[in-house]
């Protein structure tokens, strides 16, 4: 049974009806736990509400009653920001019944869509209309946009296009107290004070709920190259890539890093997938070059990329996909990294950027601390090298049992995280704080920053009922 | 006389020097009014620090004494944002001596410089890196980086590499309390909590004082063709953007437009230039490819988008630079609208944006509207169609006196923003809000927005002493 008065209870259902309305303990399931079943949580209800004036609704009659609000999109996060905690208190909000597309405005090269729309759907509604949304993840057949605008999603089209930030022209957002902001303008320009979105985006639903957004649209890309190439170090990614970039600027659209630690695993545990080269070699990079214009000549400009690149030892091997499908057979290897991973026991997993130029040494360092505090763990490092984005995860030595290894978790992440302050760097890249790295934020993040971030929730949301403890 | 206390005069020299401290009538007079002479104040001095530490040393002396704080730049802002108020209790701070390039670090693609550096520096240092530091702007010879982050600046590169806004990794920032806050990290993702830069970025110095900046940088350009394009119409500028940008992706770097009433106005006032064509046609777009590579076909890539143009009615006529004179020709009718317009009696500056789809019909409406109610004013229309952003000036009809004009400010400034507001758009694209608009965006900005604003101001600025009269 809901521990909610049967009055608030009563007036939500007036406000979602039965179709918005969850109190069924079974039928509210999937809403308390992650894809992962990383995180689970208790809820008062699920309230799923199907307009922008029903949550703002909803977020009134609890501002009202003193009942906090979890906002949840696809529920594909990897920190635990969309799951209720335990007290069974917290009303879980789903935003994924508001999915309509409200508006595509070609000549002004944007999409109005709401919180609830598919990543995946939104990229096929783009494509249809001759255009990119260029925001690309594993998830993306099931994360929402309202998700990931509230976490500020990455991916591995950060590089040419930036992050969801990046794409966002408009918000439209209900307020804690459940007023409506409407900051829906498709401007590329707009010099008129604060800009308040930027202080949304990002905000994981502490701040208000993110109903709808105006989102940039790019030309459509009509000639693509992938290569997967071999090197010799870490460094050698970062001189690639500032060579591959100078040369070929917009058109380097992706650079994905990977130790033979991560090939390895992706080798062993995913089916249909093979080594491109014979030999091993220590590290590898996929490269992707992508133009607008048909038949342009990407693969003319990769050789001769990769031409110095042999000359200065920077490069080993190179092979370029020569159909669909081997383009396909490359990602697979870059994607089944955090799957394959799971095979080999528990996946100690953190997401964390330096400068770019950082990237070697923070990998020696780094590696050479970790051997030295906890000989043979396995480091499966791999990211997205122009975004200086290492998913720097651990699994256990060979042999190991999990439950030690387990134990040392929060040791091998402070090991990890000393080294990423040391290079200014950033303990969460791409996947936001959620649950699991509030802590370790309020650790390694500066003082003064700490208080701002609190001085402006305390402004936005002063009863603390957006997502309490998440993020801050 | 200085209005401060003998003894908080004392302590800030003690802080800035006596090359710091300017409370001279005569030497303080170039930093109480704007380049243009439009704004004028009075201050109790002029504080010119040449460190962080000298700032925040500053700014606590400030803050304890209840002095407001005018933050100061190249001093080239169009609405006043800069120069102090006629009580002559406020002091100004010229960042001007803090023009260190503090670091460039080519691997991470980033350049940290502190607020005092010219932009024009900035370009020429990513150049001698073999790099592209891309915001272009008219002032770029004097205005700093410090004005250009306060203010969100733009200008003609906007279309491929956005405003100032998203050219910002980090910031270094003093606090209205004096406390330094570190922000100058060099990390393409960081999603650990809110975007706090971005609540700086466009705060025109009401929230705390810039003093230092991580920025992107760019591949340089190798390859560059400007052409000069007749049109028929607004209309046709809108669809022959959405094809050259469908076309050429992100080698479209420049796409001007300009009425007919703008080059004229040009080719009468300003010496050297001439009419690329031998009739007169209404519209015309400045277009800009440039290319990474060298040797580029930019040009066949021009004419294949321009033959489609012809055809379609879309283009009138067209002329390729042959030369860099020619290019810096093409250049000097864009450039020369501003001051030519000077020639023509008083000139009423808007700078708005709305959609770019919605360009045409705004156009159209608007000069109806003017034309309606004041007949005969003349109609100076340029911009930036990617960016929706139309510097839409009016100078006076011909023959009257400037007198009556002017008195009709208010009533023209009325008639252009409330077709503004019809298109969801914004009354300061790209220039800010100052002094000059900030009633105007009283007017025009919906409540809660500007609540919103008031909240983040009361809660970083309590004291309200960081920029009063500005922005808000």
């Amino acid at each position: 049974m809901s521990g909610l008065s049967d009055d608030l209870l009563q007036a939500l259902r007036e406000v979602v009806g039965e179709a918005g309305l969850i109190t069924d303990a079974e039928r509210m399931q999937s809403y308390l736990s992650d894809w992962r079943g990383a995180y689970r949580g208790q809820a008062a209800a699920v309230l799923r509400p199907a307009s922008t004036e029903e949550v703002a609704a909803v977020v009134r009659l609890c501002a009202q009653a003193g009942v906090a609000l979890v906002p949840q999109g696809g529920n594909t996060g990897l920190c635990g920001g969309s799951i209720p905690d335990d007290s069974g208190a917290q009303i879980v909000l789903s935003l994924t019944r508001m999915k309509r597309i409200r508006a595509v405005d070609v000549g002004n090269e944007t999409i109005t869509v709401e919180a609830g729309v598919i990543l995946q759907q939104l990229q096929e509604t783009a494509a249809e209309v001759g255009r990119l949304f260029p925001l690309s993840l594993g998830a993306e057949g099931s994360c929402t946009v309202g998700g990931n605008l509230a976490t500020n999603a990455g991916g591995t089209a950060v590089l040419r296009y930036g992050n969801m930030r990046d794409l966002a022209l408009g918000l439209e957002v209900v307020m804690p107290d459940g007023r409506i902001w409407d900051g829906l303008r498709g401007l590329r320009k707009d010099n008129t004070g604060y800009d308040l979105k930027h202080l949304f985006i990002g905000s994981e639903g502490t701040l208000g709920i993110i109903t709808a957004a105006v989102l940039k649209l790019f030309p459509a890309v009509r000639s693509l190259t992938t290569a997967w190439v071999a090197l010799p170090s870490p460094q050698a990614a970062v001189e690639l890539i500032g060579q591959m970039r100078s040369l070929c600027g917009d058109r380097l659209t992706g650079f994905e890093l990977m130790s033979r630690q991560s090939v390895e695993f992706v080798l062993r545990h995913v089916t249909g997938v093979s080594d491109p080269f014979a030999e091993a070699h220590p590290w590898y990079v996929l490269i992707e070059l992508s133009d607008t214009q048909p038949n342009a000549p990407l693969n003319e400009m990769l050789e001769q990329g990769l031409g110095t690149a042999f000359e200065q030892g920077v490069a080993l091997d190179a092979v370029v996909a020569a159909s669909d499908a081997q383009v396909r057979a490359l990602w697979a290897l870059r994607e089944g990294i955090s799957e394959a991973q799971n095979h080999e026991g528990p996946s100690l997993k953190h997401d964390i950027s330096v400068p770019v130029s950082c990237i070697p040494d923070f990998i020696a360092r780094t590696d050479q601390a970790l051997q030295l505090a906890f000989p043979g763990v396995r480091i499966v490092a791999y990211g997205h090298v122009g975004d200086g984005n290492l998913h720097y995860n651990i699994s256990k030595p060979v042999g190991a049992e999990d439950g030690p290894f387990k134990a040392q978790a929060e040791a091998i992440m402070r090991v990890i995280y000393d080294q990423v302050l040391e290079d200014a760097g950033s303990i969460s890249a791409e996947h936001g704080l959620g649950q699991s790295k509030r802590l370790a934020a309020q650790h390694y993040k500066a003082p003064l920053e700490l208080e701002l971030m609190a001085r402006v929730k305390q402004v936005l949301d002063p009863a603390g009922l957006m997502n309490p403890g998440k993020l801050l």
